[in-house]
């Protein structure tokens, strides 16, 4: 993964609840923290996930792929790092990985692709796509 | 997928809390009813989770793959049909699958690679094989 | 408890995601069985909890008091057992217990106060009011 | 509340998959907040959670009571403060309120109890009393 390429990240500290009985992060919790990466740097280019729900659009994820590579556990520090890419005409994929942050260890690797739906059908999202890829016609 | 494949089923209703925002499931529960149903099938073979990691030995997911077809919603009666592979010498894969009860209708197909491992090394987890592939040498 | 004052009844199982580091169902996840089993007697009444916020009316929960007894661990069979009461002229309380199944063990009483906000602002829910109390003017 | 008895504080902001069909935080994800303030304030105190486990004592809750005031929403941030008291010989309470950062609305009132048990039954946590009240006897 080239570090040049993410242009998002943002940092975490596991909070004991999410931890089960293995003593280490919850399989599924890995999904949170990736949504919300994903929702804030939507929010940091000015799409507001909720308010576009409020309006009819949602952005929703498609399929999901992820390798656990090593577990977190109580109180660690971590960073969701990620990139986007368009695949074909509708859908935005994000890249998404994170990190141990005490020695920058590789916790996961996850391809997130999303797209958007209106009414229940699938639309091009213009203005999602504007804001997330600006130099692209 | 072929009916007759599923080795597993455990039926479930969807619970309000597990809806977000957008007024359907948030995807990452989706990975905790897979895990439930996993375990569930777990203990019916004597394979019991918690009891393993008590010994020391975790089984742990490597690998997750969820492609999303349609939501579920609030109180939406459902159920997780899964069967199982083996993948090389060390993992066995779970393939899930949700319905909605209603109308059979496709929610979403999972499959879930896993291993085990001991004092953070993979092993070969006889008594889980042995148990979860009886017939297989 | 007087057995007989209970109204409703809802069977669980312990998922194994539900519980921590310690072994043990999170404390937070009470909260979640009992509003499951809150919305369920709604919607045996039919009050429909979802259909409700769409029509502008929440209920809300303003108050909960958890008195934690005895802790659920995996698998573990439980039951939610609640009986209602009114408090004053707006608010509906709902007294929940939860016991396990293999022993009837005690494993916490709960008081759930809810009222109903339109538009953010208390007020007074006729039908619902008149399905759960239906005796009364 | 004096501002001044707050003895710790820390801040969130609402991650999307808390919140919930109403579009508020779930009433139990403000369990989870509270749990890591917790956590948190120990932790700065040299009292492990996950370590006092391992080694067969467990700090719990007995009682938690929340005044809800105001509903939290996606992105909101907001600022857990707490102090604690003993209460009797063997318990500790934990008084925790919320805050939204914006305009210091504020958002629950709680109460936690909590207690030390050692296999089981409860002990007087020397440890936890002395680092946590070091003035007194």
């Amino acid at each position: 993964m080239d570090e040049k390429r993410y242009i998002h990240s943002l940092d975490f500290i596991v909070r004991d609840y999410e931890c089960d009985v293995q003593g280490v992060v919850n399989n599924a919790n890995y999904q949170h923290f990736l949504e919300h990466a994903r929702h804030d740097y939507l929010l940091s280019k000015g799409i507001d996930f909720i308010k576009l729900h409020e309006e009819g659009t949602d952005l929703i994820v498609v399929r999901i792929e992820i390798d656990y590579k090593f577990p977190l556990r109580s109180m660690d520090k971590f960073v969701v790092k990620s990139f986007i890419e368009r695949e074909g005409n509708i859908k935005v994929v994000f890249y998404q990985d994170i990190y141990r942050k005490a020695d920058n260890k590789l916790i996961i690797n996850a391809k997130v692709t999303t797209a958007a739906v209106k009414n229940g059908r699938p639309i091009y999202p213009d203005m999602v796509v504007e804001r997330l890829f600006p130099q692209q016609p």
